[in-house]
């Protein structure tokens, strides 16, 4: 099983691809969709292309954002919820299950402890995915973190089934 | 000049087309997208596809929403915005100019008073568009009333440039 996991923002998506097979977990990429701070609309639509192209190249099999939390800046949240908004129609476009975690689930399915600091899950992130290097920058480090939640949750889910 | 008016939602979004020939407002379509209580990747997909069926079928020339303001239920204004974001998508692909104004500059555009009540409001809607009746409901007399007030900012803009 393939999983996608977004870290959702406009300015910058972070994106890695996490292979579950069995209890071992392979990252298979990992990267940025950047758009220029031009017009909202003409924003999304950049997002959108590339979302459809990186969907195109890897084809997963399933899709895991993190809930957004309300942040100092409400425009900026706004702003972040539109763009997710494209990526969760195109979701539905390839009939792509999705799947939604809060930060501190995140935090609690990778480190163990749902307070857990960023330097945490980031050593964790390496660790589990048997990286040489901590993914850079922080949007790909918690997008993959985002992944290996939902591999450990639908692993959980899998084995209740049987 | 065909302006299609918005007002933002998930659950219901309205709709309004006033043409403006002059000084002269016309209502050309009114009506609302909808979306059943489904996962909202396939809620975004059903507003998607209504959307571009409206764009289709009245062909506008731009399209103006309303800004969201934070109301009480903050989970509610993220969603609202991820549907949005779906409109402003399509907007982009069509290359259709977009604008967006307050609830107050709506109201002080309308009546004459940015702080207008709904009422005072669906009042002007109606004599503005020669109506006979008030447009119902909320969210549709709501969008005739964003469709005018960019009517009104396009012409004073269009009186400026000459």
């Amino acid at each position: 099983m393939l999983i996608l996991g977004i870290d959702p923002g406009l300015e910058r998506i972070g994106y890695g691809l996490v292979r579950r097979e069995g209890s071992k977990l392979i990252a298979v990429g990992q990267g940025l969709i950047e758009s220029p701070r031009i017009a909202v609309p003409d924003r999304l639509r950049i997002i959108d292309e590339q979302f459809q192209k990186l969907l195109e190249q890897y084809k997963p099999d399933s899709v895991a954002t993190e809930r957004q939390l309300f942040a100092a800046n409400k425009t900026t949240a706004l702003d972040v919820a539109k763009a997710l908004g494209v990526i969760l129609l195109a979701c539905s476009k390839h009939g792509l299950p999705w799947a939604e975690y809060t930060p501190p689930q995140v935090k609690l399915a990778v480190v163990g402890n749902g307070a857990a600091d960023k330097k945490q899950v980031q050593f964790m992130v390496t660790k589990l995915l048997g990286l040489e290097k901590t993914p850079k920058p922080d949007d790909v480090a918690d997008a993959l973190a985002i992944a290996i939640c939902h591999a450990f949750q639908s692993r959980i889910a899998a084995q209740l089934k049987q």
